[in-house]
């Protein structure tokens, strides 16, 4: 048995490709190795390389496994080093030596160095920059995916007030949350850019743990329950007067969306009601401001705005320790292009796929907010996670 | 509310860092900040660096998150260029620009450029090698940790047959065992060496999805749920005469040990049980053999020796596709030192804890075999993941 490696008809590899293309600058071919970026070029994850130059501009397949992979560019390989064998180094010299793109931020410094060997490259360029571009605007069959893992992940949150027993941990509704979200489909890998990034299918974060700081370049934070892995649930009984908020993976496809919504057992303070509402209207505005051509940094200055005029300044993005940002590209990755962010240079183009989570952290309630994630189109930005954005009670 | 960062006792430090240091080599100082690294120096993980210079003898730590770490050297840095004004780099000249040693197996090429600038350093050695050869061997510290994985593992796979219902899935199987693992306090994160390793949480194989070949470097593969993530179970139904393995995820403590059972459902063939116990035969003859000074190659020598006397060689450790290796190091990470491989150059000393995973795939029942989590010791090495080993019937 055997099984074709491009799972994408040849339109999409077509029109992927062609963003690659457009942002490849200065550089002349590219491998490629990273599992998000395989996924993305070829609709599966495998154990090998990609191999593209803008001369013959046909990816080479080099596959290690699996070993039932077929293709009329496919071709197998033991070690990186087999690569010199197909590919013409000397005849693409110029390409090979002085433009060879590979993905510096992603993959190790000793599998640069062995690849720049292969190909006698003394200076690669960056690729990982190119197809993070190339990837902040989605084609209409990634909307799709992206699409399909919203309307699931909607569902699941749906569900979250009748999940929560008497006496429940914020570790045991996590856990009931994960089940749901396993039996509806999720596939549970949460993939994040940046080894240093770790977070297991997602963050509940009850009461005062949500104002715990962590390591790690999320939104929110919380104590976790090992010092191994400090982030999110901390294993403490929910509380009556305490805000419950849910961020849980939402790939469903392959692709991910972002979605949050806050829960509250028994009753919650007018301040954090207040806060919430906060984050609906910051969302709202920012759904309608996000077009084509809008700079990233001016709807982080949107959000501010309105986040000063509620005066929350002191509760927004956290309490003891603030994020530095209100919102994200999404896709394969958890954090895509472009970065809604104080200083971020990105301006929103058509397709791009934002999560926006303006949050709050109240001091003994908890974190409060809701996230969504958006496609920008023409008019504005189309919502991909629809579901009540009040908080609701848990049952 | 601060926390103090290092989390290990003072012993436990120089126990640690008496490793490294023997395994320093040419290196004369180190910049740490691969997240299981961390985790091994200090007990816990944070966003930042470890240094350390064989002159001064003592960590200092540059932490970027989170906020509220304490400790006599803790620095508190916003990027990594920071590092420069807190370390003398002129004064270590030759320890920095000669003798720096960096993770180059595990952060991209991109971080590593920015830290040897920082550092005036153009060649930097492998910290990656000097932190493995010190993990390898476990502290007694370790080692109880390891333990109490081992027993919440073995207290899960227990409860698998009752766990089954009728017409259950592979899948729906799995996320009753990741349910049940989590209420017991597995933490989920299934930490690998290696950028393209990826895994959610195990691998439940039922029937021939067991022979089909995966990406990733695994001894057994499947062909998941989706091509984003093509490892493991693939939602078909159990049928009656199919072997279900379980290999899940063993991190209860932020160190995890490796453990698989084989059930079946109503009945097995002949064949299948033949390996199954010829699996078990591996186990116990290499439990005996495992000692300090033994090759790790002789010990794979000697499970094909067995898999040859029993005519299984066809089945062994896959059908269609193979994998290389029979044992791995476990800890913090699932693939650690030794390799029990053909061509492994490791010997085994006191303190290795060693995964064993000799399995078989037959076709049309699936795979079948045991994996223990084993720490070697003079005489001989001792199971911490104990439990029944004869394939139980799915009730």
């Amino acid at each position: 048995m055997t099984e074709k490696l491009e799972l994408l008809s040849p339109e999409e590899m077509a029109l992927r490709w062609e963003k690659v293309r457009q942002n490849m600058g200065q550089a002349r071919s590219l491998l490629i190795t990273d599992n998000s970026n395989l996924f993305y070029l070829t609709g599966r994850v495998f154990a090998g390389y990609i191999y593209y130059d803008t001369e013959s501009s046909k990816p080479i397949y080099f596959v290690r496994r699996p070993v039932h992979l077929t293709g009329e560019n496919v071709v197998f390989i033991r070690k990186p080093e087999d690569i010199a064998q197909h590919v013409d180094v000397s005849a693409n010299a110029k390409a090979n030596q002085e433009g060879l793109a590979l993905e510096l931020d992603t993959i190790p410094y000793s599998v640069v160095e062995r690849l720049t060997n292969v190909f006698g490259c003394k200076q690669p360029l960056n690729a990982s920059a190119i197809l993070r571009q190339a990837r902040a605007t989605k084609t209409p069959v990634e909307l799709d995916m992206l699409a399909a893992s919203g309307e699931k992940h909607a569902s699941v949150y749906r569900s979250v007030p009748a999940l929560y027993q008497d006496g429940m941990t914020d570790m045991e509704l996590q856990i009931a949350i994960e089940s749901l979200s396993r039996r509806k489909g999720c596939l549970g890998q949460f993939r994040i850019a940046g080894a240093s990034m770790e977070i297991f299918m997602g963050n509940v974060l009850s009461g005062n743990n949500a104002d715990a700081p962590s390591p790690y370049d999320f939104a929110m934070g919380g104590a976790g329950a090992d010092p191994s892995l400090p982030v999110g649930a901390n294993g403490t009984t929910i509380k009556p007067g305490e805000a419950v908020m849910v961020d849980m993976c939402g790939n469903f496809t392959g692709y991910m969306t972002d979605m949050t919504r806050t829960y509250y057992l028994d009753h919650v303070s007018d301040l954090a009601r207040k806060a919430h509402q906060c984050s609906i209207d910051i969302c709202h505005a920012l759904k309608k401001m996000g077009r084509p051509g809008v700079e990233a940094k001016k709807m982080y200055e949107q959000a501010m705005t309105i986040v000063q005029e509620a005066g929350l300044e002191a509760y927004f993005m956290g309490h003891r320790q603030h994020a530095g940002f209100i919102g994200h590209g999404v896709g394969i990755e958890i954090n895509e292009l472009p970065v809604i962010a104080p200083r971020s240079r990105d301006i929103l183009a058509v397709g791009n796929v934002i999560a926006l989570e303006p949050k709050f952290v109240i001091p003994d309630v908890g974190a409060v907010g809701i996230e969504n994630t958006y496609v920008v189109e023409e008019g504005g930005m189309r919502c991909l996670t629809n579901g009540p954005e009040d908080m609701f009670p848990l049952e």
